[in-house]
C-alpha cells in the first residue's frame, strides 16, 4: 500500500521533494550480501539530476546516509534504512503553483486525496525525486542479484519518436547490460543517440518536453519463478513499474505488437541445447503463464514527457474559477527519459529480488 | 499472491479447467449489495465459449453455485463463496502434451514451478478458464460500483491489425458502455467489426490465431482515489490486468503513445464546469500522480493470440530431447480477444472496486 | 484481512453456519504433498459435534469435497478448495434471537458490522461451525509438516478448574502427540479426564457451560525460523489464534506465569548435547526473540465457557429496548474445549506450515 | 512481515541499537491531523531510560528526526519518517557475548536466522531500544485516535507477585487513562506500588530481575470495527503486542479466567441506556466475535523478567562447546515493565488506529 512494496523483501519509501530528508526501508533483504558502496553511489549518480545538458541543473549530492543493516560490510538481514538530506530547495519557484494545478502534475489530485494537507512543494511526495530512494533500493537488490547470477540492465529504447536498436531478446548478455550501464547515456545505436540528444535539445529551446521508453532486461535468472495466477511475474514488474512517476504503460516480450502476430509466430518454440531447455524466440519476454522461463526477460515502460514545461500554459486557476495562463519557472528536465533508465531498472532489480527471495527462501 | 488478490476486497481464485470445479471466494465484499442473478450470469455467458461462430465448440453451463455470502438477495458481507462445475471435459485431447510442452503455454514453466505435480490437463489451473469465476468476482463488483455510480466498460480495439474506433476518453458514457456490455460483439464501428470476424476466419481456416486489444473505460469514479508512489490507481489495475492469462501489455491514456508526444500536447489543461473540475483532454486516462481525476479511466490490455492451434509446430519433445512436429488438436479458439472483454473489465471492476472499498470505509 | 489469512501459504475460509456450504481455499500450498485422505477425515471427525456425550447432538458428516489441488493423490501446489455441505440445518432454533443479541455471542456485533444484512441464522459467518475448514486446512499442513519433520499435537490442559498435566516442555515427543490425536479426549492424566467430564455433565445439567484450556506443542521445527520485530513466531500464531471463537488469551512457555518469575530462574541456559544446542529449561516454549529454537514450541489459547446457554438469561430486546428473559432453546455444547484442541493444532499448524514454507521458498 | 506491521497505517521500523540511528516510516497515516510535539516527546520520554532509580542509568535524548510527512504542524497523508539518532553506545560491554549466546535472549537464535551476519552488539535489532521508535509511532496514532474520540492508557496490572487494582472494565474514562499517563508510574493503587518498587530494588541487588504485566484500555471506540474470522480485534491487537520484545502473554477481558468461569457468569448480558447499547459486565474486554462492541477494550501484556542480569549463569559457549559461568555486565534494568506500559500502549494505539482507518477510510 501507499510507498510501501514487496512480499519477502519490503520497501517502505519516506520523503518530499523540499523536506528534511527523503529515504527508504528495505525490510527483509538477504542477509550477508557485500555491499559495494562505489557501486550504489554510481547508481545514484546516474539518476541524479544535473549531470549533462540533457537534465536540469540542480546539483544535489545525492548521498545515502546508511542509518541500519549494514554492519561489518556486509547486509545484517534486519531492516537497512539509508537517509538522503535533502538540500538545495528553491521552494519559492513554486508559490504560484497553489492556484494553478500544473497539468499533468499530481498537484489536483494529491490535494483532493490529503484534503489539501500534503506538501506541495516541488511535487512532495509525488516528485521524481523520490526515484532516489528506489535506486538505492534497486542498488542493492542488483549485489544479491549479481550473486545469484542475475543480471538486470537497460537501454533507452525510443526518445520522441527516435528508435534505438532493441535488444536481442535471445542473445543478451550480462556483459552488455554491464557496458550499457557505465555509458552517459545507455544507447545501443550512436546514431540514434545523437538523434535523441537533438531532438531534446529541440524541445528545451521551444520550452518543451519530450517523453520515451525504456527497454530493461535481466539475464541469468532462474526458470520457474513467480505464480499464477494473480501473481504472475508481469504482475509484479507492472505493479512497481507503474509506481514510477510518468509511467504510463507497461509491456512484456513483443508487448502491444503481439495483437498484430498470428500464434503461428507469436508463439516460441523449444528446443534444448546442453542439458539447457531454451526457446528459439521469446516473444513471450522470458514469461511463460506469469513464470520464469529461463530466457532473457524483457519488459518496457513508456515514460509520458515531463509534465513541467516553460512554455505557456491555459489552465484553470481554482481561485478564480477561470482558465488563465500559467508558465511553469524553475529548472526542469525537457527530458526525463535519459534519467529514468536506472529507475527502471531499480524497480525491475527490486520485484525480480523480491520475487527470488520468496521462491529460495531465507537463507537463498 | 499467487491467485489470492486485493487489499479490502480480497479474491482467492481456485480450479483446473479438467478438475471437479472451478470458483472464487470474495472476502471483505461491502454488505448489504442487492444480487442481481440476472446480470451475474449474464456477465458470465459473456465469457462462456462456444456462443458464437469464433469461439470453440465447447458448451458449458458455466453457472455459478453460491455457496455462501448472499442471503436473503443480497450480500452479507461475509466470504461469498461461488463454485462452477467442470462438466465437460475432454482429457484425452490432452494427452500427448506431457512430452511435448506446447509453445506459448505454461505447461513448461509450470512443470518446473510446481514439481510436475500440477494438473497438466486443459492447462490446469493456467487455463483461460479459471478466468470465470473472475468474471463473478467481476461481476458482483460492478453491482456495487454502479450502486456507487461507477460503470465499467469495454469494446474489443483492435484484432489482428483491424482498429476499432476508440473511445472519446473525455465524452465517454455509462450509457454506451452499457450498450456495448450488451452487444454480441462490443465493438464501436460495426466495418471494423466485420474486418475483424474475416480475419478470425481466415486465421480459423489457417489452423492458426490472432491477437488483439482490449480498450476498457471506467466513468463516475470519484477524483481522489488511489495512493502514491508504490500504489498507484495504474500499480493495482495492471498488477490483476497482468494476472489474466495472455496479457502482455497495459496501458492507460495515451500509453506508449505518449512516447511520441510533446508536454505542451500531452498535459490535460483543466478548467471548471459547474463547479466540477475537469482536464479539457484526458491523455492521463483519468489518473495523475497515481490518483483518479474524476475524468474517464481509460486502461488497455493487449491479448497475445491463442497460443493452442492446429497448425504444425516444430518444438522440443522433453522426453527424446528432440525438436518434433506438434499439432495441438482439440477445441480452441482462434481468437480468445472476442471473449476477453469481459475478463478484462472484470479485472478492472475488482481493482477499482478494492480501491474505491479503502477510500471509503466498511460502510462505503 | 477478514477470513483470508497467511503469508506463503494463505487459507481463504468462506460459509454460514445455515448457509450451502463453507470451506476453504488454501493458496501456495506446497505441491507434491501424498493426500491421505484417511487423516484428513479423522481431524475433521475429531471437530466433528456429536461425537460423545459431551458435544451437542447434531451429526454432520462434515465431509470435504475435494475441488481442486489435489491430483493423483498429491497436492498440485495451485489452490485447493474444499466444500463441505451444510446438511443439518435447523433455522427456526434461531428465529427469536434476531431481537435479543445473545449475550457472549457476536449477534448484535455482527449486526452493526455488517449493517444487518449478515446471515445471523446459527451465527451465520461467526459459528463454530466455521472451524471445520480450518481444521481441514491445518490436516494438510500436518501432512506436509510431517514430511519435513514436524508434529504438531495438543491436550486439553484445564476445564472448568480441574487442570490436566502440562506437557513436559522440553522432553515432549511426537510419538505422545501423535497418542494424544488418537485418544477420545486428548488429555495425560486420566483422573483430571474424569474429573473434568463430570464438570461438564454438571454444566451440562445446570444448563450452563463451562471454559478451559488448550496446551500445544510442536517439535521437530528447525531453528531459526520467524523474524523480529514485528513477525514474531508468537505473533504469528496468536493472529491466528485469536481468529478461532472463542479464543480470549494465548501465551507462550511459561507465558503469564512470567510475570511472577525472577530473571534467574526465567531464563534458559543453553548447553549442547551431540551437536545439537538445546536449552536445559524451556521458559521461552521454544521462542527467543520471535524465533524458534529448536526447542519444542509451547503454546496455550484460554476457551471461553459456550456462550449458548439453556440457562435464563436477562437481556436486551433491542425492539423494545427493554431487558427481558432470553433462554436459548436448541443443541448446544455444554463445553467446546473438547472439540476445540484439534482446531487449535490446525491453527499452530497453519501458521507454523506458513513460516516454514517463507523460510524454505517453494521447492521445501 | 519482518519488521513491517498494519493494513491501512503501515509502520515500518529500522535501526540497531549500536548503529547510526534507528526510526520508522509510517505510512498511510492520515491526514490533516496536528502534530502536538510535546505530547510525542512526553510519551518518548516515558519509555526512556535513566528516568529513574528503577530503570539503567543510559541517558540518551532519544529525540525523534522528522524527515518527512509533516508540513506547517499537520500531517501530510504521506510517509513519516522519524529518526533517532544512538548517541551513547558502549559496545566492549558486549564483547563476550558473541561466544556465549546470552540465556532469554535473541543472540543465539539470531545468529541462525540471520547466517551471524547481523549486528549482535546491544541486541542489534532485538534490542528493547527498538520501542523507541513504536512509541514515536503510537504517539502520533493517539493523536489522531484523540480527534476521534478514542484514549488508549494503561497501568502496571503486576511486578513480581504484587497486583495492582485492575481498571474497572465497565467504568473506566479518558480521564483516569489521562492522568495514568501523566504519572511518574501508572498504578492506581499507591501501596501496590511501593511494595512493587521494594520488590525491583531487591531484585537489583540481588543482580536479578522482575517480570510483570501491563494492563491497556481503550475509550471511545465506535462499536463495529475488526472483522471476523481471522483477522479480530484480538488478532490484531495480538499481532503486534507480540512483536514487543519480552511479551510472553496476551489476554482480553477476563482473559485466561474464562477458563474457571461459567457461561452464566462469563456472558456479558445487554441492556440500553440514553440510546446507547452497553452491557452490564465486561467480561470479553469490548470484543465480541473479533469486532468492538463500544465498551471499554481491555488488553494485559505479560512482560517476562529482563534475561539481562548480572547474576552469574552457566551457559553454553559456542566456541568450547563447554556450559561456562557467564556474568553480564553493561547497565541493565532489574525490571523493564516500569518503562513497557508506554510500549504496550503504543502498540494497542497503532493497531487501534489501523483499524479505525480501515473502517473509515481515507478522510475519517
Amino acid at each position: 500500500m501507499g510507498s510501501t512494496w514487496g512480499n519477502t523483501i519490503k520497501i517502505s519509501i519516506f520523503g518530499e521533494s523540499h523536506g528534511t530528508g527523503i529515504g527508504v526501508v528495505i525490510d527483509g533483504f538477504p542477509s550477508g550480501v557485500a555491499y559495494d558502496e562505489a557501486f550504489v553511489l554510481r547508481e545514484m549518480e546516474r539518476r541524479a539530476p544535473g549531470r549533462n545538458k540533457q537534465s536540469t541543473a540542480r546539483k544535489e549530492p545525492d548521498r545515502p546516509e546508511i542509518q541500519s543493516g549494514i554492519y561489518n560490510g556486509k547486509t545484517t538481514g534486519t531492516p537497512i534504512c539509508a537517509v538522503i538530506r535533502n538540500t538545495n530547495q528553491r521552494s519559492n519557484d513554486y508559490a504560484e503553483l497553489a492556484a494553478q494545478p500544473r497539468p499533468g502534475h499530481a498537484d489536483y489530485t494529491g490535494m483532493l486525496r490529503y484534503d489539501s494537507c500534503n506538501d506541495p512543494r516541488g511535487g512532495g511526495h509525488f516528485s521524481g525525486r523520490l526515484t532516489a530512494p528506489l535506486v538505492f533500493a534497486g542498488a542493492l537488490c542488483k549485489l544479491w542479484l549479481k550473486e545469484q547470477g542475475v543480471t538486470v540492465g537497460s537501454h533507452i529504447q525510443s526518445i520522441a519518436q527516435i528508435q534505438d536498436m532493441p535488444f536481442d531478446d535471445v542473445e543478451v548478455t550480462a556483459e552488455q547490460l554491464d557496458t550499457l550501464r557505465n555509458a552517459e547515456y545507455p544507447v545501443n545505436n550512436p546514431r540514434a543517440l545523437e538523434a535523441m540528444l537533438a531532438a531534446i535539445e529541440e524541445a528545451r529551446e521551444e520550452q518543451d518536453s519530450v517523453g520515451g521508453v525504456i527497454e530493461c532486461a535481466a539475464v541469468g535468472l532462474p526458470a520457474g519463478i513467480g505464480s499464477p495466477m494473480l501473481d504472475s511475474v508481469e504482475s509484479r514488474l507492472s505493479s512497481i513499474l507503474f509506481g514510477v512517476p510518468a509511467v504510463k504503460g507497461v509491456e512484456f516480450g513483443a508487448g502491444f505488437a503481439f495483437a498484430a502476430l498470428r500464434g503461428s509466430h507469436a508463439n516460441d518454440p523449444f528446443y534444448e541445447e546442453n542439458g539447457v531447455v531454451k526457446t528459439e524466440t521469446n516473444n513471450n519476454g522470458g514469461i511463460l503463464g506469469g513464470i520464469t522461463s529461463g530466457m532473457p526477460l524483457i519488459v518496457r515502460a513508456c515514460i509520458k514527457p515531463t509534465p513541467s514545461i516553460g512554455m505557456v500554459q491555459d489552465t484553470l486557476n481554482i481561485r478564480t474559477g477561470k482558465v488563465e495562463p500559467l508558465s511553469i519557472h524553475g529548472r526542469h528536465d525537457p527530458c526525463i527519459v535519459t534519467r529514468a533508465a536506472p529507475v527502471v531498472e531499480a524497480a525491475c532489480a527490486v520485484a525480480l529480488a523480491d520475487l527470488l527471495k520468496e521462491a529460495k527462501g531465507y537463507h537463498a
